[in-house]
């Protein structure tokens, strides 16, 4: 098993962006190559989920690689839905544990706000089995689908999931990266307006601009790799054994537990894709850090905030950070670089171990990462 | 350097195709499955290069393992453009190589004929540099420009550019999985209707739809992988030291070169990016095949024709195989595959080594793979 470590990380501001796609993503990777001290890289892994529909660019890889005066590396895009950026770290990853390569900078963003609202919705539908898309099957209505169907076999209470939201807004509001740096109150989620019932507008991520980015190395760095693992389900969420689950996450976890010699109870803290509130809490589980149908108690007890017993999402989540899809999977690994070195500032947590989950599409393509401080 | 083998290979026939690209994919896939005996995979590589706009389809890596019957295998979709088919080959084999993986599949395909042609033009600008786009330059207008200065500087004919079409449209007659299997003649190339002078429509390769799938795996095969190269050049034409030579290939080859310890010398054959017939001479110069600028006469001379001293694009190439853009880069490994297997057919050349060379966008994301007979 090779030794890879992170050696550097950096984001571009989550928000809307008045930049372009490439400009946003350069200046994450420029952070992350600051950071790292590197100046010569082998290959560059570039991930973004639908840049051809968002912003009208294709053939991204080369784009970034000539505004950050990287001709000739080599340059590849990574694309699984809204796990792109943990996707883009796995193949940066295997890249170098191929040992043909010993440096590699890994970039994921996406910039969701130049089109309307209506239109991004439209989009990111695309990601979704044709059948069940063309019964005007939509993200937050699926969602909504299996949040009823999670609060009748574990009897969860719209607390719980006012809970998720008002912790990750409270984290984002000291994250100055985070798209919405604002706490928010129980009042003010069940005041907000229903989405798709029983999810609100403040149980689901919204729609954002961002970018982050690693560099990856054998060289020996402050954080390593210890586990990375991908699962996949049917797209068709009629064809699934179960609602209350994603089997992708439990396979996934299984996978990057198995890689690192790790379990659940090895975790410090963890960031885990809250793009509905619902999905940390179920993420969660799936990971193993709580037992099936216990998640939304430990929420509402207070043991996911920072100085709780299990941190999640310290740095917001994707509720609070914001959520440019392609980018939030590479950020969550951005956020946990920064809390291993100690460098989180007022949201720091005492970790020696952390771990992601990204959920891609509706949950079909899911990735799982650990990372230790060495 | 790890050896590593493609012990199965598969092609969709290309053309107009009714079936959803899913599909297509998956005919190829399946052929390379039960060309490969193999039936447990650890991660699948999708290429497309742009599904969201030409058929409306996300997430792609996922649907194709739902249609595979292979959930929860890994999958990640990859991208570089009009080397995506080379691109995604070239990660399968890193994910091989890194240890972690024995047996990848490593599927790429394209739908292009759902749309207009003048909506499939317009999606195919978008790999070009903005500022350049904006100016209305087009993929034929591009190649136009650096023949015309090819011609200048070489004393190109246009017999030269007639021959590479003929020679090639002569190879794809025999090849039943092309998009044209008709003989042309001098005669019909200099009749037919100019696209951007000097390149008429026998010049440019068809829009199409199509699929590849090789399998990939440190268990010994037929076909080594030796070496595998890519480079990047910057998207903006203006900005590139010359127009008469892609930067990209040339650096692609001497990695590749260096990756196998082989030369061009040892090379008995090619598969060359001919999305345009000058894109063919100038390739065979590009990877050290032939002298700079002598490309043209060698074609001309017969040099390049199955039988000749070094056969180029056998299986009829990009012009006449067709150019579904994703699938092509790894239609050509798999035509090389069969070469090297001696199960080419009526078209089958002597040899033990070949090389491909796969184009990304305007010539900006470049790869070259040489494979080698065991």
């Amino acid at each position: 098993m090779a030794n890879i470590y992170i050696v550097g990380a950096g984001l571009a501001k989550f928000g809307k962006r008045t930049e372009s796609l490439v400009d946003v993503m350069c200046e994450a990777a420029n952070a992350a190559i600051v950071d790292s001290g590197c100046n010569e890289f082998d290959a560059i892994y570039v991930g973004s989920m639908n840049p051809e529909e968002f912003v009208g660019e294709d053939n991204l890889s080369p784009k970034v690689n000539e505004k950050l005066g990287l001709v000739p590396v080599r340059s590849s895009r990574v694309e699984t839905a809204s796990s792109t950026g943990a996707a883009t770290f796995e193949q940066a990853f295997l890249a170098v544990a191929s040992g043909y390569f010993n440096c590699v900078l890994a970039i994921a963003g996406e910039k969701m706000t130049a089109v309307s609202t209506e239109r991004a919705s439209k989009i990111l539908a695309e990601v979704l089995s044709p059948s069940e898309r063309n019964c005007g099957a939509t993200m937050p209505g699926l969602a909504a689908m299996i949040t009823r169907r999670y609060i009748y076999d574990y009897k969860m209470t719209r607390d719980a999931m006012a809970a998720v939201a008002v912790k990750n807004h409270k984290n984002g509001s000291k994250n100055k990266y985070a798209h919405f740096q604002k706490e928010i109150t129980v009042d003010d989620y069940y005041k907000s307006k229903i989405v798709a019932d029983p999810l609100c507008l403040y149980d689901c991520a919204p729609i954002s601009d961002g970018a982050a980015a690693v560099v990856i190395s054998s060289n020996k760095g402050k954080v390593r790799v210890c586990g990375i693992g991908q699962g996949t389900d049917f797209v068709s969420v009629q064809d699934r054994e179960q609602l209350t689950s994603f089997n992708a996450t439990i396979i996934a976890a299984q996978r990057a537990y198995k890689m690192s010699g790790l379990s659940p109870g090895d975790m410090d803290f963890a960031e885990i894709h809250d793009a509905f509130t619902s999905f940390e809490i179920i993420g969660v589980e799936d990971v193993g850090l709580f037992e099936k149908g216990s998640g939304w108690k430990r929420t509402l007890e207070g043991e996911t905030a920072i100085g709780g017993h299990l941190p999640i999402n310290p740095s917001g989540g994707l509720k609070s950070r914001g959520h440019p899809v392609g980018a939030s999977g590479l950020a969550q690994i951005v956020e946990m670089v920064w809390q291993l070195r100690g460098e989180a500032g007022a949201n720091q947590v005492q970790a020696k171990r952390g771990i992601t989950l990204s959920i891609g599409g509706f949950g079909d393509n899911n990735l799982v990462t650990i990372l230790e401080k060495v």
